[in-house]
């Protein structure tokens, strides 16, 4: 990396922790010079515009979750396997010391779901493509077998990304004193109907 | 109902349609000061400061929710109808016409997940109110035989909650053409896998 790129990134890890606390809101230029002892001018120089850093941010982020989540879980055995390996380095993801304040996807969500622009555009864009990974890893368990033929792969990934952001809330408003544990019976529950399985009456 | 009382409710109903549209945030005594054509002085003489506004908003938000959401579910048939119709109020709640921006709850979750205080107080009591509502609905349809006896009622409330807050999500980003649908589709699963059935190996 250049000299210029090596404090980009710097810049752009600042940044990412900066959005994880405060929001996309709260990663003004001001904030960010604060923390990197920068000055505005030069960060200025860097982003341009508000907009320009909020966009950067999401695409470092977006970078990081590939890199973390997507990627290593690529390299799982195709099936069952990769499917849980997804879910796995999914929950892992917050967790990341670059994230302080959670997730960074999350916290944009809220803020961008009424604000029209290209950051929401950015955001949309990548958790459609999140959605499609998600269901396209249940398409190949369906082809290797692990999975029903007559699976929804999409209404699978639907219910595996709203129980996730639904236990977000739970576990933020302190609803529930276990919500990891719940959040897991109920994957482990969908993962078991998505098998080769049916509902039969009990005895 | 008094004159004083005639006019709380009225400011209340103006009060709660703007925190639908702003939040609990753009909710401000001089906002509503606008939109009922009070002044300022008066309102504050009705609330006394902006937290007491935002506590007399979900106070009357959880007064209407009770109204038309439990209150007619409890006349339901003991059992799963009643579950169902729980769940059927739920989705309608936020499409009455005093919350023009959705359901006031998810607007005040995500602003006070992180600001603690009487407010957040008034929510979290609230939601967990209605997570224990939602499982007693379930403890009831065991009861009834609808369900079957070792169902664990608490992770049953747990996932109808995550998957409706999640489904609002992937509505309010656009993820899904038909979030509705998919919310259904996996609701019928939840209450099909809470009979009496057990899941088998197809032949």
């Amino acid at each position: 990396m250049s000299k210029g790129e090596i404090t980009r990134s710097a810049i752009l890890d600042s940044a990412l922790s900066l959005a994880s606390e405060a929001g996309l809101a709260g990663a003004t230029i001001g904030a960010l010079a604060d923390r990197t002892k920068m000055s505005k001018s030069g960060l200025f120089a860097h982003f341009q515009s508000k907009e320009n850093l909020e966009i950067a941010i999401l695409e470092e982020a977006i970078r990081r979750f590939v890199a973390l989540v997507i990627s290593p879980a690529l390299a799982e055995k195709r099936g069952e396997p990769r499917v849980r390996a997804l879910f796995d380095r999914w929950l892992a993801w917050p967790k990341h010391e670059f994230l302080p304040g959670g997730c960074v996807f999350a916290v944009a969500a809220v803020e961008l779901d009424d604000r029209p622009g290209r950051a929401r555009d950015v955001l949309v864009g990548a958790q459609k493509d999140w959605m499609g990974t998600l269901a396209q890893a249940a398409r190949i368990a369906v082809d290797e077998g692990h999975f029903r033929k007559d699976l929804d792969v999409h209404q699978f990934a639907f219910e595996e990304f709203t129980l996730v952001y639904g236990t977000q809330i739970v576990h933020r408003l302190g609803l529930d004193p276990k919500p990891g544990r719940r959040l897991r019976t109920a994957f482990d529950r969908l993962v078991l109907e998505a098998r080769n399985c049916r509902l039969v009456m009990k005895d």
